[in-house]
């Protein structure tokens, strides 16, 4: 075991996360900016922290928030973590941040004695309350070995980025990107399937079974084709903020992205239409509604 | 038994389907326009066809040729199998053709008491040996059930998509772009991940087995990373061939495909830079050139 | 004089040809699919021609035609110009053609022992009718020399491009799609401000008197803001021809054009979205709309 | 006479600035972060200020820097023009900034009992030193009144935007985003010209004197046929900075706009090739060597 283990941020994929590590034997710490989110926790035996700090106090703090925004107000905020955590303490950010956030906390962290791991993980809620995320981690050695029995038991596959804190943040918006490209790519040829009468089922039915048989394309294409964007497994907002970062950080290490371009221009159409709250497959209705087809979805 | 079959071009692909049909007990009267493309399938064999019209005489035949103009010529040039098919006979169509095509065709068999059956394939040259293509099949149902048996010996699985000539064109095109659009988001995030020191080879294994655990992610991701562009799977020239089947019937249905537009300026700056003989993964070069990192490959 | 001057086609712009030769001087034979409306030239003094090839007897012929079929079926349909045209005769196209018909139609004409001379012009009917077109011209020089007078009459300025038959067609393609790319400029800026709060109409006319002082910039600009776009000046779904033949151009010559793309999808949305008869300035729309700003204009 | 003029910034633009207040006979007080750089104003009469505070003192600023952090530092930095400016003062920001900044001065400013007034320019330094730029300007009627004879001692034109300190940087943003709109425009027709064998420089000719008779494509479009890129007029870096002001502004303002993302991805690659320190319409090397036509100008 490796001490109580804070958890700050009790959303579906925090609460997942908080979920699973009591159900394998883990002493956790919970805090959420809206306390009562934090009631079926302690009703399962977790502590309830007053602040970020005092979650932080094990050891061991696992951050799932919503932005950038959010995490440095839990890191630098009052009573943040940042000074709630012990010498050598190891701060595991898995939810998406930017790069530079990772960078910035990585230097905080060192220079108070403790560390910064970035674990940021594929999966919907489900999967993290079953233990079946993907994790992407990177960080100092030592650090990613205390955490590793919490990402064993979090995760069905851990990949190592290496040592520096900008790997694995980089990764995982690298790989949002690539899910927001497919979606578009399917919205397309849906588009061009229905206007050409072909039935699209049967086409997404036989390639999610052959040369995409993988999740992304079979489930997020039976979305679209569902139009079960509500409730969404992630906001069309959240999507957004992470096009943008996968942007910002082309710009930085100056990478075009013509794809991610696009995506952008369709993650801010879908807003500009009223789709924030919605799944972020709804990005799809851009193309179909651009073909004269669909009925917007407000 | 379903009588000689006819095949239409014996390249990579024909070949393919040549040898397994021969393999699986049928028995096959080749074509090809360079006559020594024939030679090892009579010595295993097959009849070796005068004319296009000689090797539909037996009341099937399978066309698998580069593009439209040399099907056309197949068709209906000097001793085309348009006039060689008997009546009631089927002509099935594998390499994939436009939508505009596939209409004529359906139209002049009908005039003629033969039958089209569209039946584009997915798979390599290795998948059409051993039987294991995917295909998507579209024509009149007594037609389909007459080469259903052939379908079956060259594939593992079969997908209707209905009585409309033109649906399974459509559907192989649309299939296409997919691919292209996935090699496209892997170039881009390649290219990212490159210049952000991030290990690109880690990075893509993990995605591999997890969320784009299906052949296109993992197969063509590869071929990227490892600059194995030749001898070509596919040949750049005709993957540019089929994004702009894509687009014209994208026009023809009114249809915008932004991400189709952004794959047409890739392969068209992927032939200006000399690639055109290359595999198609290789219109992945362009992100990676762009950012400042390639070596062209020409 | 240059003898009688075949003018066939007499829409809005080949009619103010039509007009605009018969008021300086030149005796004009006209031709028209539709023939009611030759009616005003004749009375006033043109010849009605029974057929395209009788409009050419004179051995100058203007075309003037909304597309390649249109020129296609004047030139070799029944009664056609080129068996019409006098040996050493000139046909001068002046609509926007591709550049494969102009090659093509070159070709034929010098079968024939005559002329083809591209003369595509910039200027809307009323600059048509009071000579004051632009004019780019390529074509043999002896031919071009013959026409130079007709040309003068129609124009207030020519810009020859050479001998080949191909490099005025290009150039007027060419001159389109800026005149799109400045639309679709236009477009987005205009929803950015007006989203912003800015007076749209303030910013405007100060770019149109100061770095963007020249016609495009100020009448197009004002035509989106007014949402002038019916009765059209030239028709959407003719400027979608016009950026599809430059894409049809950039292919040939394997020169990717990102922009050209972009105009494609939005043309392709605004004909899908029911604008395609309304001025080829409302593919503004789509960035509007776009943008959640815009009513449809359909 | 409006009592002394602070100029903070003394780059090709703000010393036009400079030099032009002087022989219009004002009193000039100036501050650069390189002191070397104000001995020519000293020269001609100029005061040295020791601070950004100190150049304020006499009620009216002006800032001419190259971007936000230039800008905050002189305002808020140690000496900092905020604290300088009198009660009533006017602070008048001349250069290209955020829309987030301009708000945000505007606020700190009337916390202080000063005023913000935005006062972006079009121009060259010649035309700034000749009092030929072209201003548009926002911000309180009466803090404009008062800087009116500065504009127009520097301007052949100004613009009234309104009350709303963010409408003349928007305004100005989107100007740029529509220069290097023609510029991307010209660059992809001219390479698809010179493919085709026609001659660039005749065709450009005639659009610059026709329906494109404006300084912006006469001139920018002969800079890119003469590869004019060195000395800078305006370096790539700089514009790169304005296209991502103007995608941050229509982020925020939920506009997708298609032809600034492609714009973003050229001066992106523009960058990572090493082109940021020539004159921005260098972006159109970019179509040039996609078409397999330009040597790299780096």
């Amino acid at each position: 075991m490796s001490g109580t283990i804070g958890v700050i941020g009790l959303g579906g994929m925090g609460g997942g996360i908080a979920g699973r590590l009591l159900e394998t034997g883990h002493d956790v710490s919970v805090f959420n900016r809206t306390a009562s989110a934090a009631a079926p926790f302690v009703a399962k035996r977790a502590t309830l922290a007053a602040t970020p700090g005092a979650a932080a106090a094990g050891g061991i703090v696992i951050t799932m928030v919503a932005n950038d925004a959010a995490l440095e107000q839990m890191a630098s905020g009052e009573g943040g973590f940042l000074a709630g955590l012990p010498q050598g303490g190891v701060h595991m950010s898995m939810s998406t941040i930017s790069v530079a956030l990772a960078k910035s906390l990585a230097e905080r962290h060192a220079a108070r004695g403790s560390h910064f791991v970035a674990a940021p993980v594929f999966g919907r809620p489900e999967a993290a309350g079953s233990g079946k995320l993907w994790i992407m981690v990177s960080g100092a050695a030592e650090a990613k070995a205390r955490v590793r029995p919490v990402l064993e038991a979090l995760s069905q596959g851990i990949e190592d980025l290496g040592e520096s804190p900008e790997a694995a943040p980089t990764g995982k918006i690298a790989g949002n990107f690539m899910i927001a490209a497919a979606t578009e790519a399917m919205g397309e040829a849906f588009a061009l399937l229905a206007k050409s009468g072909v039935d699209t089922r049967a086409w997404h039915a036989m390639l999610s079974r052959s040369i995409f048989a993988c999740p992304i394309y079979a489930n997020y294409g039976r979305f679209i084709l569902d139009r079960a964007f509500s409730p969404p497994g992630f906001k069309l907002s959240l999507g957004a903020k992470d096009i943008g970062l996968a942007l910002a950080a082309g710009q930085e290490k100056q990478v075009p992205m013509p794809f991610a371009s696009v995506l952008r221009d369709r993650f801010t159409a879908s807003m500009a239409q009223g789709r924030a709250d919605l799944d972020w497959t709804s990005i799809a209705v851009n193309a179909l509604a651009d073909a004269g087809l669909a009925e917007t979805h407000g």
